[in-house]
C-alpha cells in the first residue's frame, strides 16, 4: 500500500480527528487557585488525572463517554466496552482500579437493560465494582458515560509526556483475537479470555510502573496505534521515527485496518534500551507482544517508514491533536 | 392548604418518581469479588460511595447528570449546577473534594461554550479542579456528566442509612437567595455569595462529621426536603414524623412549590438531641438556617403534621422511592 495514502488516511480519521475538540475544553477550565489543599500533579492531556493526596499516593481520575454509534448498533457491547476502557485508562498510568460511577440517560428500556448486562459482565471480567452513578430515566437519546478512580504510589505512576529523547517506541499488543461481529475497529481480545488472564494484563502495567520499565504509555484506544503513539509524542514535545512494519499485528488484518483498531488490550511504550528485555517478557507473560518499532527523536514530528517509503504524519510545529 | 393534597403533589412529582429507576440498576451491578483489594464500605444508595483506601481513610465517588430540560433553557446554569451537586455530594458525606471530571455530549457549539462558561464559574466558586473528561463534538444531543472524587476520614464520614429511632430530624437552609429566573424549582444562593462562604458553607459538613454532630445526612437535591428526607429514610431503615411547619423556609415562596426545591445549599440532618445546639451553631456561622423538624420513629413511614392535619407521605412497607 502506498504510503502517502494510508497516512493520509490515518490522520483523517474520526478516532484522530474527533480528539481536537478536547484543547477548548482544558483552555477554559485552567485551574488555579491558592486554597487548593490537594497536589495536582498531571490534569488533562494523559489517560487519568493524577492528585497527589499524601506523601506516597495519588489518585487517578479518567472519565469516557461510549459513543452514540456504538451504543445505538449494541448497547450490551457499550456497557462491556465502558468498564473496558476505563479498566485501561488506569492501567495504562501503572495504576489500581478503586471503583466507577456511571451515568445512563435512556430512552429505550431495551437499550437500557442490554447496556447493564454489558456493564454486568465487564464488571465481572475486570474485577472493578461500578459503586455509584446517576440514572436519566426520561432522556431525549441514549448516552452512556463512566468515570473510574484509581490509586498509583507517586514514584510508580505511568505518564504519557515523559518520552526522551532516544528512547525506543514498543509497541505491545494481545494479537489473539477477532474483529468484532458489528464494528470492524474493535478488536475484541478479553471477551473469550478468563478473567485472570484479563486482569493480570492489566496488573502487569503496574509491575512496569513499580520497576520503572517504561518512560511513557499510552493505552491504544480510538485513534489507533499511530494517533495514540501521536497523543503521547505531542504532550511529551517529542517526536519519533517508526517503522510499521515492526509493529505486531494480526496477519489476516489489512493494515490499514489495523492501524485504526481500538484493541482490548494494547498499549505504546517508550523505554530504555536497557529495559527493553524485561519490558517485553513482562508484557509476554500477559500474552502481549511487545515489539521495538522505532525512536524517539528532538524533532516534534511522527515520523512513518514502510520498505523504503517515509512520510510525515504529524507536524506538531504545525499541527495538533488534542493540543493538550 | 390540604395536606392531603400536598402529600400527593410531593409524591408524584418528577424529583422523586424518576428515583425509582435507581433500583434496577443497583440489583444489576451487585459486587461480589474475592480479588478486589479495597474496602467497599458503601456503594449506591447514598451521596456517594465510600471506598475505604488504608487504615484511616476512604475515597469518595459520586456522579451527577445534568437533566436534559436544563441544559436546553440555560446551559450556562446546567455548568455551573454540574459543579454545584457535586460539590453537595462530596460535603453530604463530610467529605473534601478531589476532583471532578466531565464528559460533555454537545451537537450545539454555542451550547458548549455556554456549558464550559458555567463549569468554568462553578469550578472558581467552589474551589474543585474539573481536571480531565471527555468530549464528544458529534453527539445527537446535548448531555452533561460530572462525576467527582472526594476524600474522608473513616471515623468521619457522613452517611445516610444510619439514622436511629429517637433521633431529631433537622431540616437546614441557607434561606438568602432567590428563585432562579427560569426554572421555579431552583433556590440560587450561590452566585450572589463571595466564593469564601459557599466554601465555608461546604467545610462546614466537615466540621459535622469530625465532631459527629449528626448521625445522618443528606444534602437536598432534586426530590426537594421531603423526598430527600424519604431516601434517607428509606436506606436506614426507619421512619419519622415531621411538622412541615418547622421546616425553615423563605417565606416568599409558595409552601408546595419550597418543598419541592432544589436549592442551592441545604441539608438533612438526624441527630441525637444533646448535639443539636451545636449543629445549628455550626451551621449558622456559615448562614445556614437549622431547625429540629421532628423524630425518627421504628415505624417505617414517613408520617407528616400540619396544624391539625396529618398523612403519610410513604409507607415503606409498601413502596419505595429508590429502592436502596
Amino acid at each position: 500500500m502506498n504510503l502517502k495514502k494510508l497516512a493520509s488516511e490515518l490522520k483523517e480519521f474520526e478516532g484522530v480527528s474527533r480528539k481536537k475538540e478536547i484543547k477548548s475544553v482544558v483552555e477554559s477550565l485552567r485551574y488555579d487557585d491558592s486554597e487548593y489543599y490537594f497536589d495536582i500533579i498531571s490534569d488533562f492531556g494523559d489517560d487519568a488525572a493524577i492528585i497527589g493526596i499524601d506523601e506516597e499516593k495519588a489518585i487517578l481520575l479518567a472519565a469516557d463517554g461510549i459513543w452514540g454509534n456504538l451504543l445505538e448498533k449494541d448497547p450490551y457491547w457499550a456497557g462491556y466496552c465502558a468498564v473496558l476502557v476505563n479498566a485501561n485508562d488506569i492501567a495504562a498510568m501503572g495504576g489500581a482500579p478503586i471503583g466507577m460511577t456511571n451515568i445512563i440517560s435512556i430512552n429505550d428500556e431495551e437499550v437500557g437493560k442490554e447496556v447493564l448486562r454489558g456493564i454486568k459482565d465487564g464488571v465481572e471480567k475486570f474485577g472493578i465494582p461500578m459503586i455509584g452513578g446517576h440514572t436519566h430515566p426520561d432522556a431525549k437519546c441514549n448516552v452512556l458515560d463512566v468515570s473510574i478512580t484509581g490509586i498509583v504510589k507517586k514514584d510508580s505512576v505511568l505518564r504519557s509526556d515523559t518520552a526522551e529523547i532516544g528512547d525506543k517506541v514498543v509497541f505491545a499488543y494481545d494479537l489473539d483475537g477477532k474483529i468484532h461481529e458489528k464494528f470492524d475497529l474493535n478488536w475484541d481480545t478479553t471477551t473469550m479470555k478468563p478473567k485472570k488472564l484479563v486482569r493480570d494484563q492489566l496488573k502487569a502495567l503496574e509491575i512496569i510502573g513499580e520497576k520503572k520499565l517504561a518512560t511513557a504509555c499510552k493505552d491504544i484506544s480510538n485513534p489507533g496505534a499511530l494517533g495514540t503513539l501521536g497523543m503521547l509524542l505531542e504532550v511529551s514535545k517529542k517526536g519519533a521515527i517508526v517503522d510499521i512494519n515492526k509493529i505486531p499485528m494480526n496477519k489476516e488484518v489489512p493494515l490499514n485496518q489495523w492501524l485504526k483498531i481500538y484493541p482490548g488490550c494494547a498499549f505504546v511504550f517508550t523505554a530504555k534500551e536497557e529495559n527493553i528485555e524485561k519490558l517485553k517478557e513482562v508484557l509476554k507473560f500477559v500474552n502481549i507482544t511487545a515489539e521495538v518499532c522505532g525512536e524517539v527523536i528532538e524533532e516534534r514530528k511522527l515520523i512513518v517508514k514502510k520498505d523504503e517509503e517515509e512520510e510525515i504524519l504529524f507536524d506538531f510545529n504545525k499541527e495538533y491533536i488534542c493540543g493538550c
